[in-house]
């Protein structure tokens, strides 16, 4: 696969003031654009999942109050916008802390407003390559890493967290590959993970959610490493569901189980995990797959988004102010400051 | 809901000499039954999993050796026919154990020959009652029990293994209600569980594999219930892929773990689950659903279908025999007389 592009699925053009999103509802098979010049589109793109993924649900946000702001909107109708984005969906707190960012600034004007914009999507997109460059001498040469849901380029600025740890691996030339669990209900390790892997020419294999446990106990698997939607003052972790599962079959398997999110996931009004809301999407979400029911009229099915691995369970968090090992209160105190 | 017929997948109509299989690939959308003349097509029904669940397809074969028969097949073709058949899946040993049952009755002609088959069948699901009989007193009053794949009427000649605990439990009075791990790729918890216990009025609620632990640290899971393909000498056992999985967080959870299954499924010429053939599947089967491809073209998924659960992580083992409790080659030997 010859080199291409970096991946950035947020981006602001300036010139039209359009927000413009990489519809992740479409991937694999259509690479198509939104492009957006109200904050309620964005908003709706972020409820649908058209753009997912902490930080860059984040940075969309900000864009969708820079826009509003460039197209005319005073300070008061931007505080109202900004509340209403802040709402999309509950936790990942990367939307809350870019929204809040952003809000400090809404007197500033617009062009100070798409300014702060803009450096949320580069300090996110200069974070990932940090987290790469700390998290990938983790991994050992040549292994396997299993991974869940999309914690890549598509789910940042670029680059990606989880995916950022491992391209930086195989930049430096470790032959790294990737097992890429499906993720269901939505399938963003199957069809994000997977695509933005294989554009980049890193190997990846899919497997469903279930083998996790089997390939670790054949020996096929040599650590997890995942993103995360928020991280707790203790250390504890929310991210996509099913990534508490594999912590534990990590554990029981004696594998490491990493945990790479920039600093703005870190949320020290959080105490510990039991206080993280988990958004619960609609049963369909599950049973339909495209117009296929997969489960009889009349049977429900439960769908929380997210789960939370406790710290005890993450052998060490990545961000860009360093590794974090032993998780806990104490050491993420230590780098707050 | 009303009371209905007891739900019987694999039938034999004497009068047409026709193999008669509920066609599981179809539900829940389409109730729809193949009547099948030939043992190519009941070895085709159980390869493609028109039929699947490991006592259904070892009944579905010794019909498929009786219809041979009755069509004016002799022993030498019906030995050709029965060796076929036994090839149709690898794991389930049900399967090689039902056609060299009805092989030792080659010679005796096509009216013992079907006679026989029918006693394999009105056995199974006769074992499927006294499972429930056994198993039933093992479930809390309104537990909450997560079963995966499909254990059921629909993989076994009737009534179940798994669920047969469940229906039995049920029928006792015991209010019950039952989670049903969807059960990637081929979704037989949401498509055929979630359907036969709707059918018979049992609560009943899908999930995705990936959801399991997180429900179990919530305390929504008093314990899990699934069926087997094999079990090995030692009480190691072969089950559908995400078992495993299930059986180490239920552990870590301290949650019983309960296999339920015919002495048929018992191998005592298989020394442990690492003597277990596993059966590989091809990739398209994870990443075509229906017509729709969820992972980009050029990448590849995994598919073992089943995997092995050590013995030392089922708490007991639920057979007609008898409740074998702690499990092992000891307690396994003791029952087998």
């Amino acid at each position: 696969m010859s080199p291409r592009e970096p991946l950035r699925p947020v981006l602001y053009d300036d010139g039209r003031d359009l927000v413009r999103l990489l519809d992740q509802r479409k991937l694999p098979g259509e690479e198509s654009w939104l492009e957006l010049s109200a904050a309620d589109a964005v908003a709706d793109a972020i409820k649908t999942l058209a753009v997912r993924g902490a930080p860059a649900i984040g940075v969309a946000a900000a864009y969708g109050v820079a826009v509003e702001a460039r197209r005319g909107a005073g300070p008061a109708q931007l505080r109202r916008v900004a509340a209403m984005l802040e709402k999309a969906r509950p936790t990942a707190v990367n939307l809350a802390w870019a929204v809040r960012r952003i809000s400090a600034r809404l007197e500033a004007g617009p062009d100070a407003l798409l300014a702060e914009a803009h450096a949320i999507r580069d300090e996110d997109e200069a974070a990932c390559r940090k987290m790469g460059a700390l998290g990938a001498p983790l991994l050992a040469r040549g292994a396997t890493v299993l991974t869940h849901c999309n914690a890549g380029a598509l789910a940042t600025a670029g680059y990606g967290t989880a995916l950022g740890v491992v391209r930086a691996a195989h930049e430096a030339g470790n032959p790294v590959r990737v097992l890429a669990g499906e993720t269901r209900p939505f399938f963003q390790g199957a069809r994000l993970t997977a695509w933005e892997l294989h554009r980049d020419g890193i190997p990846v294999t899919v497997l469903t959610d279930g083998m996790a446990g089997w390939l670790m106990q054949r020996g096929e698997i040599q650590c997890v490493v995942v993103g995360a939607d928020r991280i707790a003052r203790n250390g504890d972790v929310a991210n996509k569901i099913g990534t508490y599962g594999l912590a534990v079959l990590a554990a029981y398997h004696r594998l490491p189980f990493y945990v790479a999110a920039p600093w703005s996931t870190v949320d020290l009004e959080t105490a510990t995990g039991a206080d993280i809301p988990i958004e619960e999407r609609p049963s369909d979400e599950v049973v339909l797959i495209g117009t296929q029911r997969i489960a009889p009229q009349g049977v429900l099915a439960r769908y929380p988004a997210f789960d939370v691995t406790p710290a005890a369970l993450v052998t060490a968090l990545i961000t860009e102010r360093g590794l974090v090992r032993p998780v806990g209160a104490e050491a993420l105190a230590a780098l707050s400051g």
